[in-house]
């Protein structure tokens, strides 16, 4: 049994820091890194690459909408041409940071609302694939199963990685609980570790509403943004790894 | 005989447009392209690089301050190091571009006020080099002769391009007049292009003191923001063609 | 018989030069200037309303989403609380420029996007109300007749100016042709300028279906980002001017 | 005895919190307050002006570079007259934050690189004076003593407000230790706020190479961007009022 562990890091900007980066390098195998649309400067990007390729951690390029001042937490209605070439120089931006650093980009990850706009937004998603398939079509992608994002990815010919959150509540159709609603984040740590360990060993948790629904994950999604979300993090990274479960990055995963 | 041609390219923003593109593009051989930082958005970017590709225009990446208001042409005193990966993000998210057209970015231009700033700031100058050095070092650059950009360029094993300005006044030392200064600007087209031919000729041109000065190019600048200047660069472009010089990349020049 | 004629200006940004300002202040009576967020450098902003005061054309305050790369054309899901303090911010730059130049603000317009967007969405349309009557309740604000943000304003107090467009076809309900439709936009100049004047004598005039339908303005909106925008916007002043209409700004319409 | 106590706040921006500004209204009597350009959101600075006002705190426009990237803490060689409209613009939009709050903008203070160049710079020193001049002349503006800045200001007629930094060395001709020389800034809380008695006093502080110079001042001041700021802002504050200093905005101060 296997598992990859991602996380957003390279969010700070400019005199703005944000997240304890360095504490999650220390856990997770992959590092979805911000390309500067809506965080990251330059010097975060190329200094966030440089420290995961020294702790062997995989880059993915988490791409987004325009807006620093959002954070890219706000939809945009970018028409898809535009959204393409934006996501394009997102990416080629973060590979020549990754480059020097000795690695290069392995997975396109979107970000905030342009994430959530994709598991439904057709154009939009057919867009970010557009992007990757004319960047280099053996990029993967990570992204919420179930998503026109993912299927359009999987039609295009790109490999999937299928993605689920550590800390939040899912509804029994295997959807997550919007934010906002009661019971969408999960705080508990022990409690986090343990569904995440029932999802890597393929059995369901338990839904916002109390049935049992099966959650499939290549991937597992933890925060490091508080003091608590790091915590989180390495109680589910010692929790697997005491129950046996290899954290490895997906690319490193046989296909099966 | 032969000679390169550049210009400046992708200098539109949104709903912004700047420059006749097209017009320069069946000018000129070698497109000085923005990336983002002075102007250019992403479509702009990549339908320049398409358009250079198919007219067979070498891209060159024109990396410029972070400072769209100011169009790059005010100087910004940003510490080396976030110059260096202010340039790298630049180069790589154009290059996305150019791959994605079926070429690549071939050579290195700053742009404005940096253009500027490094014929005599050395540690600016030096942070760009490390960019170039870091992304590629077969990247070639380009600027002014003399200055200290080219100098810690060959010094650091670079190729580099030296290029002079068609449209603009030397001192008897062979360096720009200053804009703003009287007769810093010329706007003579079939002067200019006579002086274009001299420097191809390796002949000296009439220094804004009435002195004779050698100017040494290996590429020809050419603007095209304006109806006159596309004019000028066609009128030089034409000129040097009927005297049988020929205007071909510098990529293409055998290494004397 | 008079009508208000208003046109948006002050849309040129750093070196980007967009519409013909001096033209249209010649022509209309009420400039909508852009406030920096959608575009307007803080020059840009002050020459249009020293331009504005010198002609006697009254200046409006056409707020935008945050948004340059887009020119405020596209919908972005602004969170009311922030959108209020958007508008709020924009209103009170602008309003620094205008009283330095010895005027003030006297309407606000929503740009672009933003004003598609509040015909229908209310809580952008209440937040953007809201900026105005915290920053000054007597200030009138324009829109489409019809729309949440005229309803809106209207039942919180404020004074409101409807607007038709020159060129722009109706529906029989009185709405626009979305741009984009066939026949969306008029060109020909002089079928404009004699529907503006049978707008202005409340008769109906035709609709994209032929049927007639009345529109009611208090002003006409006329373009001026091209060379034929403004010969359209002349043509309809002129004709105005000839049929007797007196065009002067709202502001001087005694409340009927 | 009395003195101001003055400090930066309102520079988060979006997702960047930046600053304990909720500890530092409680111990300041003057909030410099950001104003967009080199941090602050509207909906930030709204906010920081509207606790200023409940804290009875005096706002005011703490104007910058456009330099969201850099904090503003890098020079950009502005014309000095974009840099007027610059300020303007900045000084409007926060003006609108204060008044919608209650209060106004009672002085402006220049920030970070700012700051700096127009100790010296002339062109810029003129350029932010002609701002505050144009806007309201009955606006005091704060800086360092000596500097161009307060100079001509105060040619002007402008009333100037001298500020000493708590926290800084001082050379012996009374101007700042840059920061980065050794011993440029004191972290010892009871130190720093014994010499802030002794500038309140009149009395001579020890100068970096361990002269006394006497240093004048109208307002002191302390920083919060770190929990140690905020504890040697809170020790400045309770040693002076426990030698029976009065605390108390410069505006209250009567023109001795």
């Amino acid at each position: 049994m296997r598992i990859d562990l991602n996380s957003d890091l390279g969010e700070s900007f400019g005199r703005w820091e944000l997240g304890d980066d360095a504490a999650l390098l220390s856990i997770v195998t992959s590092a979805n890194v911000a390309c500067g649309f809506h965080a990251g400067d330059p010097t975060v990007l190329r200094t966030t690459c440089e420290q995961a390729v020294e702790r062997g951690v995989t880059i993915g390029a988490q791409v987004g909408y325009r807006d620093l001042a959002g954070f890219g937490r706000r939809f945009i209605d970018v028409p898809p041409a535009d959204l393409t070439n934006d996501v394009l120089y997102q990416i080629g931006a973060l590979d020549a940071m990754a480059r020097v650093s000795g690695d290069r980009v392995r997975y396109v990850k979107p970000h905030g609302a342009l994430y959530n706009a994709i598991v439904r937004h057709e154009e939009q998603a057919a867009a970010v694939v557009e992007a990757v398939l004319a960047y280099d079509p053996a990029l993967p992608v990570m992204g919420l199963p179930g998503s026109a994002w993912l299927r359009l990815a999987e039609e295009a010919g790109l490999s999937t990685i299928q993605e689920a959150f550590a800390d939040r509540a899912y509804t029994p159709e295997g959807t997550l609980v919007p934010r906002g609603a009661s019971g969408a984040v999960l705080h508990d740590a022990a409690e986090i570790a343990e569904r995440c360990l029932r999802i890597v060993r393929r059995q369901p948790v338990t839904a916002v509403d109390g049935t049992p629904v099966l959650i499939e994950a290549d991937s597992l999604c933890v925060h490091g943004d508080s003091p608590g979300a790091v915590h989180i993090a390495r109680t589910v990274a010692d929790r697997l790894g005491s129950a046996g479960v290899a954290i490895a990055p997906f690319a490193a995963v046989p296909a099966s």
